[in-house]
């Protein structure tokens, strides 16, 4: 019988089991699903469903066929020194998620590029005054990251009207996009950005990438709107470059230590605004599909949906 | 020569009558630019460009050949009972403003769809929490009003991925909407909506439009944003609305009465965004652009870019 395990280490995700178990026999009756620990002989176990697996657990399992990742970054796999080799691993890029990551990003954008933040400023202070502002088309969005999720937030901010440009690490190409690549094309890049997306993944080149060299590249007055990963960002260079005002505005949805923790000074900076990790918010009903689907392409010895390249690390 | 009568009773606008003056000029240098009150012989006046003008301003202008509205609502000009019948006029309604209700609307379907206010409070109690909420494709935006600027804010957002219908009094169709039109469609469309938009003139018959029965016929838990004419709107009804939770949200661009006054409830109302009837502010340089070319159309024997049907009153 076909076997999976299926892991996580965030309470918000096991505390859900019941409705994966659920849903998981739905979709594909089949299936044998276990819940860790209750793993049973682990020579049994095909595939592995995983948030932040401990590290040793994938190792553990003798027989597996496929490494199915709960979330689209995969960096908390590779951040299990014992990954083992050789095992296929998915991760999960579904429709649903470039339209949330869509939604987030265009409304962050919009929000910056509209000045909301200063006009509930003023509500509150019941200021009736408008404020300058050039249009969409004068406005250059920098998008950093141009794969399944940044190229289609990309495209769709320039169809609303933005001047767009986008940096990757090797070249791709995006309809209505600008695009810089490589170490070569970062200072170009960031040089024209006045609002800075970044929906990078997170690999030992983008860790610490973010900090106050790179932020200096900006124009004066620039913008920073993050749905990578928080470990991108050294978060004291991003706040001295907010109050310095080199940085006018920060909108972050990851951060070096999520929850973030309650005395973080983000949390009250006025310039800054934190939403807790929801950009592209996973719709399970969706994922397991795709769970169901990647299980049946090795089954019958295809390929997964998603295959994360080891090398690159995403 | 060709004279143009500028009047505005904005302090806003019409503490700027220097630029534009200056702006005019370098357009169209032939032009005599003349400002209230120093108007010379009257009979000498072929354009009025106007915001607000007084009652019987236009009437005392004999040989007026169009007249000009310094906004896209042409309301300010219907006000006048003792309006010239026969004289085109024309409404400005150029890119930039579409584009700038359309980044306006986009900003805050979006803001209410992924209940940003509701994260923006939790931030301030620096709690960390997701709340559940469907995606875009679930999400059922109408938008009230098909026109030049309605009509392009409803195709982005069903770009976007929203579910979009929309409503106008006589039929019109927009690529990706579904249509309904006229006061029998009325409660068949606000039965659907999710999240309703209103980009309507205000007409006698858009009045008062949106009271408590209105709003008693979109679904409980349905949002409300206005760009329209704040005249539309039974404010009273649409407080006791919010505070039975009947509308969940509700952001406004325009008021009864504008600068919204300081003891106004709506100002510090926690589910209502105030911004000061900046949804589609008008760059004035493209207006300029606008002016002259109505002017060289009506030179020449053709008529204004957009004319008014005084019929519709928009």
């Amino acid at each position: 019988m076909t076997t999976l395990l299926f892991y996580s280490d965030s309470d918000d995700i096991g505390s859900r089991v019941d409705w994966w178990r659920d849903t998981v026999a739905e979709q594909m009756p089949e299936l044998e699903f276990r819940a860790w620990p209750d793993a049973g002989d682990l020579a049994e176990i095909d595939y592995a469903l995983v948030w932040k697996p401990e590290p040793g657990l994938l190792a553990s399992l003798p027989n597996l066929k496929a490494i199915l990742s709960l979330g689209a970054g995969v960096d908390h796999i590779f951040a299990d020194p014992q990954l083992p080799q050789g095992v296929p691993i998915s991760r999960v890029v579904n429709e649903n998620m470039a339209l949330r990551m869509r939604e987030w990003v265009l409304l962050h954008v919009l929000s910056h590029h509209r000045r909301q933040r200063e006009y509930d400023q003023l509500q509150r202070a019941r200021v009736w005054r408008d404020l300058e502002q050039p249009h969409a088309g004068e406005r250059c969005v920098g998008v950093m990251g141009l794969g399944e999720l940044g190229g289609d937030s990309a495209r769709h901010l320039a169809a609303i009207g933005f001047d767009v440009i986008g940096w990757s690490r090797s070249p791709r190409e995006v309809p209505g996009v600008r695009a810089f690549h490589g170490r070569d094309g970062l200072k170009a890049f960031l040089a024209e950005t006045d609002i800075l997306v970044s929906v990078l993944p997170l690999t030992p080149e983008t860790t610490d990438m973010i900090d106050a060299d790179f932020l200096s590249r900006l124009p004066r007055g620039a913008s920073f709107i993050n749905a990578g990963r928080g470990q991108q960002v050294v978060e004291a260079d991003l706040l001295a470059a907010l109050d310095s005002g080199h940085i006018s505005e920060a909108t972050l949805d990851v951060f070096q230590t999520e929850p973030l923790p309650v005395t973080d000074p983000l949390w009250t900076h006025p310039r800054v605004t934190v939403t807790p990790h929801i950009a592209a918010f996973t719709d399970p009903r969706a994922l397991v599909r795709q769970v169901v689907e990647d299980i049946r392409r090795v089954e019958r010895g295809a390929e997964v949906t998603n295959p994360v390249d080891p090398a690159r690390g995403y």
